[in-house]
């Protein structure tokens, strides 16, 4: 039985970096079994403690575990290509940010904010050799509507979480991209002074 | 001599997770002895593998280090109350989001996928020991401008980093706010099902 983490991670820091960032991926090989709500706090508790500005936490998290009376709902939302391996997740989220702060004035580092919860959240995932899969394949509009976000919230993303599941699960296709991907290298996104002319 | 490392982190968790997350905060105290141009890079690095929608990776750094001939360029972006304490920090960043995909239409995750850089980048710089301090008081429009930032890019944040600084060192107002600030419980942020009515 081939498992996601038994694959060889072929990717290449070039420079010093703690292992757990690269070893973070975005696997649909994904399994309900055995995870649970108190398993997901435990991620919400990482996504808890990001930094925003002046301390606003504009990051929502709308949820349903996998065989709850909201799953289908949730599930309906994503496309079709998501749908072939989530379907087999733990929870799946959509992610909000508010757009305001405490005083109803425009917050302009709301998804900004927002992602960086989401960071936390998939790299306490990894560390507990859960799945965490970010997706931005699903209907925005229908999820708005069907979950009554206001205006004032933005919404995000989707994530398909759960535990590691079976690779020969997965629809062929999948199978073959069911590997880490690659990157740009650091010198082409970061730059000394400014952007290179 | 207080090191903002030797205060009683205060935070509490709900749930279980892991420390790195509860002991990165936000310090002010920050210095630039020791802090080079490589240590930069190994937080770069982190950034680097960071996941986005569809690989596009759409974080960019623009940066100074301290005493280069840009570094007045970048400080002069900062607000007043920020000045005071960066002033210190071994490098400046000002962040940007490619608002477009490889064939220039638009990423709606980008702001998002490039705050998760940032969170990546903050959390290997705790564990090097670094401080990384996210501002938004800057002057974002000045950004664009002055560092030729063009339409295609979304202007998202500035960083301070650098290696610890004296506590006594800061002004007395900020001295008196240099500790960990709190956080929203998980169920004002986290609902199973949807918003509660």
């Amino acid at each position: 039985m081939t498992k996601p983490y038994d694959l060889k991670n072929e990717r290449k820091s070039e420079h010093d970096v703690d292992e757990i960032f690269i070893k973070r991926w975005s696997p649909r090989a994904i399994g309900k079994k055995d995870f649970t709500e108190d398993d997901l706090a435990s991620l919400f508790e990482a996504a808890r403690w990001t930094p925003s500005s002046f301390n606003v936490q504009p990051w929502r998290f709308l949820y349903a575990m996998n065989g709850d009376e909201n799953w289908s709902t949730f599930f309906g939302l994503l496309g079709e290509f998501n749908q072939m391996w989530a379907k087999d997740a733990g929870a799946l989220i959509v992610v909000l940010s508010k757009k305001t702060n405490d005083e109803g004035k425009p917050n302009v580092t709301s998804s900004f904010d927002t992602g960086s919860a989401w960071m936390s959240f998939a790299l306490q995932a990894r560390m507990k050799n859960f799945i965490a899969h970010g997706m931005a394949g699903f209907d925005y509009e229908k999820a708005r509507k069907i979950l009554n976000v206001q205006d004032d919230y933005n919404v995000e993303a989707m994530l398909a979480i759960g535990t590691q599941g079976d690779v020969e699960d997965l629809h062929e296709r999948m199978q073959k991209s069911e590997k880490p991907n690659e990157r740009k290298h650091v010198k082409e996104f970061a730059f000394r002074g400014g952007f290179p002319n």
